[in-house]
């Protein structure tokens, strides 16, 4: 089955569930999910609305018709098709545990996408891209030459049309402009329950700190560090038994489940921002 | 604010809530929460929508309105006005755990209900009553005569107008003439993940079978023991250090948040009962 | 049965398990439980050790000849009897959630102490004090009389001979003299999960940051405010749809259960403090 | 650092723990762990000790003073050395998500084994294989020929040495002879939280009995389905818009990380089997 997604917010007022549903049902949809959320605090109103995409209709002129209801209404939205799948592209260091999770997954089907490329800064996981037969492409960052490196991976997602960037734990931090090229489509793994431990070594300050539960947290990549919008976050119980060696191989796996759920979140299109809140309607 | 809340289900069709929705903006109501589910395996929808009461219109004339509007498009619903408390009986064995954690929430504010009396086939708790200052019924159980306890059990409710009963583990089982006065209007916790162990003895046997998790299991009672639509459900690790007393004791936290967890969501108008499930719109 | 528990403490070195455990042995004792963790970072070793109390020695002779023998090891260490309950005191101010959760628990023989007061900075939780017939002391704060306020408080713990002072929602900062009286004697709830959102309003603050999960941590108090050692945390999954006020509804839930987790743990004889970190023999 | 850990178990007595802590620290070791456990229930005593295999004993000098010792105490026991890898046989039929993960994990070396070899009764996941080079075997499974084929699996085990057999969905149910050959070396995971849904299909019964909560189940297989001592367990929660085909998809991240637990646990020998128990020194 055809299905399109509209994701939508707008400023709260009475009366657009039933405009908003009304204007699908009329134009003939039948609407396969709806899900919404009145932000009372923000007076923001967020939708997701699924339809089956029926034959009657040309993308271009749903798109048309609905542009020229939303403009009425004053909704921001964006619309997206089943049947495009998007291009994601996994930016990685040197350790394998998230790669080898998002590839896994979407090998089983479970992550709805093509990973047209893994990109690294050391050469370090090229066989484990090979074993998934996925292009490996590594751009190594060398002193006070940031700014050429990332042209350099920019080049790549470009040429490769990518709509979302994973960083699997790729230990670097992007520039502000490279972020403003994709906004809301880079996700990143912080190997902490933000915002504890934000920045460097949260497996040995949450040891030092005596925390009784370590946790990961996966977040819209911001021009601020590990200050973007949170679209997941888990935890695990640990004990004074745990040194920090053992808190980074019990961390492995909260990072693994919090990174492809937030992916998945994500290519599914159940994930609006809002400030530095996201609404996830999972 | 006044608030009145409908829990909708029909069979499922194109347009239920664009119609639905239409009906009470194009009534002049706020639509303050609405949530909604289509069963497709079942064929059927359901919705719980959530207005705000202004004062221009009378409780029977939106009744009356709704009714002539349901009957058109086949819906079975049920109407339910924040501003009438509904009224609790708690029934009780011996152990206090369940009750005082419901009386403690009902002090607090967190549920929203009167409690105007508490029965037991034992004298055993009525100190626990008297520290809330709520009237306590000793109904004994007395051989063969389950009949003429039941009844003064059922008469003890019906003076009180009871709404909702709740077995705080009340270690009797309902006659189904019983339960058919109160249609899934009576919460029973079972101290087991159902379908695990149920019946008797939960903690001994989840001891014996060496189980690493305990948990309970809120659910509306229905003739078949154990059997009735589920409303919530918990569980905690446990290891192999915990004898069967130590699971009576760990499983006594279980208990308590999940029978208080699963009354909230009914008072608050959160439950659909659909066959052997129960949608929760939590 | 009565029990005596060692809480043992020492640089780590080999043989500590068979030396301790044979000096049992040869004098008598039935060892009913041995817990015990070398920490590998900072060279200790810690034990706990609980033993049968049988008739042939009295509390004197037993400590003596452990003195003796700890000394030539150099072993820190307290000695605990099952027989001697534990005094509690309770400090609250206004809102009632964990104090209920707490005398409930002590009530049904889940916390094994006594609690022979209740103190708090206003008046408005007598009369949950008097459902319990505990006592209830009042201590306001007037502005620019802290010393004389905890002069009053201590007082009172002291005549009353307390072990052990839970600040169950206290919202007042004790000062260094007053913790320097109860050192490792104090159990503070804050509600959040720490390190993050320490201080204030935290409830608001985690949903402005838009966070997964909310939890609450139970420490020992210590001059820095909320960076005592912890004892026990706990988390529970959220929403967008949780606004700060039901941010504060679910978090009471888990302040609960923090706390009295916690408590228990403290006075089961469970907890040795190392610096910043806690060994808990759960 | 090499390590040799025994596992140990014996009917409980007074002095057991003092005797085997001395009996190793005369013979000149430094003990790395030592967890034990009395069931009181059961009478029975076990302890999992590790040790530093220092140069000045050979495996077979310790091997025979701990069996002259053993044999005064009355102990059960085995022995096992950090420096001897474990060889572990995949058995898997149509679905890759445990394989994956398992090889995922060895990958990384957080399982410490070597894996010579994957058998299927179906081609399908020899791709799988292929991408980690290993060797892949197909033993399909004609109707009234399971003896055959079983012999055929018994053969590839002995001859690559297999010390532990892990069903990752292999979807046919062993014979007792054929168990027999592998006792307490087979771990199967069972797709839902063990009593509850034994047996075929457990995603659709759990969907149909309305439960709020899924599981998996890891045991060690015996002649009995299902009713194997369990080694972890773990559950996530779900609600009613969960169809059972995202059960099934929830459900794969919980089979994947209860499997990858246990095996774990057998691998670093922290599992004693007592009846249908297990304790696991985790």
């Amino acid at each position: 089955m055809r299905e399109v997604v509209f994701l939508i917010q707008a400023a709260d007022r009475k009366g657009l569930l039933a405009e908003i549903s009304s204007f699908f049902y009329n134009s003939g949809f039948n609407i396969l999910q709806c899900r919404q959320f009145s932000d009372i605090r923000a007076g923001r109103y967020f939708m997701r609305i699924g339809l089956e995409l029926n034959g009657g209709i040309t993308r271009r002129k749903l798109e048309d018709s609905f542009a020229e209801f939303a403009a009425k209404l004053d909704l921001e939205y964006s619309i997206h098709y089943s049947e495009s799948k998007q291009n994601v592209a996994i930016l990685v260091s040197k350790t394998s545990h998230c790669l080898y999770d998002l590839l896994m997954h979407a090998d089983e089907g479970d992550l709805d996408c093509n990973i047209p490329l893994i990109i690294s800064n050391h050469p370090d996981l090229e066989y484990v891209a090979d074993r998934f037969n996925i292009p490996f492409f590594c751009c190594p960052m060398k002193e006070g030459k940031k700014a050429e490196q990332e042209a350099k991976v920019l080049d790549l997602l470009k040429s490769h049309r990518i709509d979302l960037v994973i960083l699997a734990r790729y230990m670097q931090i992007l520039s502000d402009d490279f972020i403003a090229h994709y906004p809301q489509q880079v996700i990143n793994i912080h190997h902490a329950f933000l915002p504890a431990f934000q920045g460097g070594n949260p497996y040995e300050r949450a040891w030092e700190r005596g925390v009784k539960m370590i946790g990961a947290t996966a977040h819209y990549a911001t021009a601020d560090l590990d200050e973007g919008p949170i679209i997941e976050q888990d935890v695990e119980r640990i004990s004074h038994m745990d040194m920090p060696e053992d808190l980074k191989h019990i961390g492995k796996d909260i990072e693994r489940r919090v990174l492809s759920r937030a992916v998945r979140f994500h290519l599914e299109h159940r994930v609006i921002v809002s400030g530095r809140r996201t609404i996830v309607f999972s």
